[in-house]
């Protein structure tokens, strides 16, 4: 049995016994029950996915898969394809959004090449190119499946490696010219949503590129003609090997009971094919903040998922994770640190600071 | 001329020039234009309220005002009005979600008694006590307008007193059975919105104490006719100490400028109440959610607001706080940190993490 097929096939419920003492304990802190809104809910939601009722992070990592995709031949992106290997770089660097922001809250990154078109010099990358990019989707499939399937594999065994290093908080990134055209195309197939619905602007597209873009997904699409019931075939097809990494990460960390976080739309795409592969996949997801691209929503609703955060960003690379770790850590610090009405009562005799103890 | 008077007459423009600097900084970062969304818009208003490009944040401290409000005595509250007293110490025990909420993102917390029933006996409650809670607004007034003006200075001059202490980031919080009533009441008088649309359940109501919470603001607003013109008039008629309390801290973040975040719904009422006094304080604020009351949306429509979290939350104590705190540093994170273009060009020839030299 492979690698993918095995990981599908260990992919368990969550620990419902867990999740009830969770609200049981939440249900008895000293606030009206409920009013911490989603918090309550993300806290009951983690002690599902360890078995714990309280948990605490000890390692953050946000995995930022790096590819080309050859259907920029097309015109379909702002940047020039050359930015992905340039990002990849800089990535390491510590100088993007998703470096500072990452540096903020206390996360690492893990770049990996999984297809860039080049060749790096850089021992910060890991290496696991499959190809040079992608093949243009408007010519024919964008790889083979045996490299989809290859794909979503170096997802998982990168999630093993991390989690076998202690990381127990995962986030996804990614960067690849092109990618929001490949996301936008392997999300009308899963959906049945028109391509006009789904298909955004991107990194900043002029509306003649826009309508270039959709008018690409839609013979891409036509010309590949993806079997919608079969994911790792529209992900060969009309996506990208990010998309297939990253698909990789939430299977891995669903195997391994680890939490990840959904960054923006890629991600989200990549995450809709997890679900898609394994629906339980999804209860070890948390969606950080809503793409402004507007097929994001769609993808939240099919995996009743609610963002932490309302910023409007659109920049990919992982940099809603970091900010989403934070909260994830402060609903844990209500559950682990604040008294329930019995606690308060047994120490409400001396009012100093018994936590200082 | 009084401290209030005085204050808002210092209140000033945000610094124009700072905030085209600190835009034209954001528009060379290495990313899409525009792409952090709403934390480049905190990154530059930032820059707008302390006149500096780049800043980073020293010391943080949430300011919690506690008080009762006479209006209990009509049952639209499901907590006992004891409750205000205990939850006071509690603040000063840790234990409560805006303390480990606090803790958890490195904040600190100033809880002042600015009106609660009972004497405390708790060297870390500050005590600027004007009177052992509001009158019943179904009876009369509230609170003289003295004691709203009085109430107000309190806020202004904790501000002050935090600000001449190195805080330079700060939030609101509260706590008063009985305060949404309060908050619904002001809202109501200054938005001319029917009770029916501004008021929500609070803490937990039942559909009958639901109905006569809403009765009880119809016939209190009828009885005090409060003018919506004169803002120290409608909290003194239907308000109450702790958002009287909480509209000063507003005021004085504006006049030192200095940022201050609001929390769920009383905060923002409170903010409202700030901004109708002199709309310049808007500016030097930021929201950190949207209270699940029905009314928290209109004020932040009308301040021009938008919430960073997406949380439901709705219990107060300003545990909306720490967490927006966070989101804030994260933007200037990213402003100070991330490359622009021309910096990674220059850095490009060694490709090693320059910025660990």
């Amino acid at each position: 049995m492979g690698i993918l097929e095995n990981t599908l096939r260990q992919i368990e419920n969550l620990d419902k016994e867990a999740i009830a003492q969770a609200e049981e304990r939440l249900d008895n802190l000293i606030k009206p029950i409920g009013s911490l809104g989603a918090l309550e809910d993300i806290a009951a939601k983690m002690a599902g996915i360890t078995g714990k009722v309280k948990n605490k992070i000890s390692k953050k990592n946000i995995v930022v898969m790096c590819a080309d995709n050859g259907v920029c031949d097309e015109g379909v992106s702002a940047a020039p394809q050359e930015i992905t290997y340039a990002m990849a770089n800089y990535f390491t660097m510590g100088v993007t959004g998703v470096c500072v922001l990452a540096e903020h809250n206390n996360a690492e990154l893990t770049i990996v090449d999984i297809g860039v078109k080049g060749k790096f010099d850089n021992p910060k990358i890991i290496n696991k190119k499959i190809a040079e990019g992608t093949k243009n989707i408007l010519k024919g499939s964008a790889m083979t499946r045996e490299e989809a399937v290859r794909a979503i594999e170096i997802g998982i065994e990168t999630v093993d490696k991390l989690v076998a290093e202690g990381y127990d908080l995962l986030g996804t990134g990614e960067v690849g010219i092109g990618n929001t055209t490949t996301s936008a195309a392997v999300l009308s197939v899963l959906s049945e949503l028109p391509v006009e619905t789904v298909v955004g602007k991107g990194a900043g597209l002029t509306e003649e590129q826009y309508i270039n873009k959709k008018r690409v997904i839609s013979e891409a699409i036509t010309l590949n003609s993806p079997n919608k019931e079969d994911v790792i075939d529209v992900i060969a097809k009309v996506g990208g090997f990010d998309i297939a990494g990253l698909c990789g990460c939430y299977l891995g960390a669903a195997k391994n009971r680890v939490p990840i976080v959904i960054d923006g739309f890629i991600s989200s795409a990549a995450a809709l094919c997890a679900y898609r592969l394994n629906p339980l996949a999804r209860d070890y997801m948390f969606s950080s903040h809503l793409s402004a691209e507007p097929g994001a929503a769609y993808m939240m609703k099919e995996l009743g998922l609610e963002p932490i955060l309302n910023l409007r960003m659109r920049l990919g690379e992982g940099t809603g994770c970091p900010m989403a770790f934070n909260i994830i850590e402060a609903a844990l610090a209500a559950m682990n640190n604040m008294y329930t009405f019995n606690e308060t009562i047994m120490s409400n005799e001396n009012l100093v600071d018994i936590r200082e103890k």
